[in-house]
């Protein structure tokens, strides 16, 4: 999957222009929005044709897993969907699908931003006991940026190591590198393949922006994000069986999947369901997303304590006042505060964030105070990922790699 | 590899519009000729800019390798080349290089123009003591035809034992199809990675003519017939080493191989070296090459001596007269004649073929006349391709297709 970058409305590739300029710019390679409460998602979910998450699809979700939604859902972290209620109806009925998300491995350390798909997809797949398949696309991550194949390769070893640290369970996780994994599985190509037959370059041009001097690899590339949405993809998971798939993503990997939706009946499918996320912002605010090519934006898995700290009190960006005075009197803006939105994302008491919500609007919580509350949550999240981390072996890494059957419920 | 059909000039795809009126067309999907004696060979050695076949060539191959040239090299069916000194100076030192063809899968037989880049690829493989690499571009039938995968890797295999049946050495021979060992050797799908990257839409556009309707399989494809150029694409033959190539094919895989030349240096790799063989003329005459989809063109590799018969005496196109009479006074043209180009391909004795070209210009043969002798040089050599494929086993194929180290000289 791509990894959107940074970069300010006017200047990015979007499909309309007279889009880029006035309104956010959401696409898998760039995220930026014009306002500073961030983007617009409602518009997003209008221009992008998808469905939001609401209360009655909460509800339904609950009353089918017999639990409380995870509260990235409650929260609208996960905003939108597509057919989430045809997954449900399967569980109701008792019959399989599967989870299916991804990762563009990038150098270095991932950033807590990252974590955010892999979190509810973990919980899906422990609420609906389901197979996961992991797909790191260290091709397209070769083919977008100056990178070898050699060294995407190891990038994405190195980034599973990371997902795999999350606790994901190895009878029912299967993760594969593209580069790696199309030479040990005829049946990617060949779905490859078949989708490649449906698309046209006018499609793709629409789709993604691409352009006449783009090198064809790019231009083919949204096959190879696609076929993973087709369980046949997945022979030794799946036998000739056709499952439907459920799909977690940040909603700027829509696009790959609006595609892959188009082509699904052709190649006798199901459309895929997808659940989208919103951004995690980067520290500077809601603007852009939290991006690992930007040291300053983004807290990673492998800051210390003190970087932690260091980064939140000079860095995030913040919705209190110029002055103590004038916040007492004003309060802050928690819409706007970078501290409040790690919380937000982190802080899994609705109650306590609540009164921390309240709190700051009304003046009665400091700048100060607000992102020391975010520094004391996210500080354990980040060392306990650290622990975990440690402890994945070489082999234990190896097993989510292995070729193998799954063990699921259906 | 395409295999061009047979299209008049004003419909055919081409870069040049202006070419495809006044002038021969010829891409890997039409092959068409303006005049009754055919393609301008010489006339698409400049287009193209490869280099002319020519005596002081046979006569430094032939002192090179201690031995005549293949026929088909001595009267010009293979006329042109790239880097084939390089590829003799190889040889000199004793270094190796090794031979990549391949086929596009036909439903159906194998017709007689199918075997020719195959007899000269095993003379070349026999002559110089080096590994072969065939690739079947299944992939590429299902992406341009009205035919699914699985249709594709079985016409796959059915045209491998055709292949087979010509007598190739399975120490020194892997075949493979792109739609099968895409699954099974990693190494193939990074050196498309590799090549995708260093080629944009804009230039597969100017070599191939791709629109922007045209599906993104398509347009990916061209790297897809490129990466067996590079030696690396066969760790398990080659290990390490970066091993030059020569590559036989009809001319109209020039585009190919011309993209292939360019990107190689960007690999780390030196220029493939080609030899170009002229096309097989349909029954119909030299004006379009023999076609799979056109029965009446074709001598299939299955017809029986009757059928042979028939075709010949019934569609062959004849460079006769109207007249016995006329015949005698004036003589007939070998050059359009059909029947004198099968044996210029059939026919090995030099001073026999000559001898029919000038009784047969004297109008002391007869069109039925050489119409019988082509008849009686052609069956035996069809019944004999058809013994040696019935003697072909499951597992003598498959053999071919095993991924293993292969032997060779050097």
């Amino acid at each position: 999957m791509a990894e959107a970058e940074v970069v300010v409305g006017v200047e990015a590739v979007t499909l309309n222009e007279s889009d880029s300029v006035d309104n956010d710019v959401v696409d898998p390679w760039n995220v930026a929005s014009v306002s500073d409460s961030g983007i617009d998602y409602d518009k997003l979910i209008r221009k992008f044709g998808s469905s939001k998450i609401d209360d009655e699809l909460i509800e339904r979700m609950e009353k089918v897993t017999g639990k409380p939604v995870h509260h990235f859902i409650r929260r609208g972290i996960f905003f939108s969907h597509r057919d989430l209620h045809s997954i449900l109806k399967l569980k109701e009925e008792g019959k399989p699908f599967y989870l299916y998300t991804g990762r563009g491995p990038s150098s270095g350390s991932l950033h807590l931003g990252h974590l955010i798909p892999f979190i509810l997809t973990k919980w899906l797949q422990e609420t609906f006991d389901v197979p996961l398949v992991i797909q790191l696309t260290d091709d397209e991550k070769s083919l977008w940026k100056d990178l070898k194949v050699e060294e995407a390769i190891k990038l994405a070893k190195d980034n599973a190591k990371d997902i795999v640290a999350m606790g994901f369970d190895v009878n029912k996780t299967f993760i594969f590198s593209n580069l790696d994994f199309m030479g040990k599985c005829p049946a990617l190509y060949q779905n490859i393949i078949r989708i490649q037959k449906c698309v046209t370059f006018n499609q793709v041009k629409g789709i993604f922006g691409f352009g006449d001097s783009d090198p064809i690899g790019k231009i083919a590339f949204p096959a190879v994000q696609a076929a993973p949405a087709f369980s046949s993809t997945f022979p030794f998971i799946f036998g000739n069986k056709k499952v439907q798939v459920l799909i977690p993503c940040g909603i700027d990997q829509d696009p790959y999947f609006r595609m892959t939706r188009d082509v699904a009946p052709r190649l006798g499918f199901k459309k895929c369901a997808l659940i989208h996320s919103s951004f995690f912002p980067s520290l500077q605010g809601a603007k852009s997303k939290m991006s690992a090519s930007d040291t300053n934006s983004a807290i990673y898995l492998t800051d210390t304590p003190k970087q932690i700290k260091n980064k939140i009190n000079k860095f995030a960006f913040s919705g209190g006042r110029t002055t103590v005075e004038e916040h007492r009197k004003l309060g802050g803006v928690p819409d706007i505060d970078v501290a409040y939105q790690l919380l937000k994302f982190f802080l899994e008491d609705d109650v306590e964030l609540e009164r921390i919500r309240v709190n700051y609007l009304k003046g009665e919580l400091l700048t100060g105070e607000i992102k020391k509350i975010a520094i004391d949550v996210i500080t354990p999240v980040v060392e306990e990922h650290q622990r975990r981390y440690k402890e994945i072996t070489d082999e234990t890494l190896e097993s989510f790699f292995t070729i193998r059957q799954l063990k699921f419920a259906s």
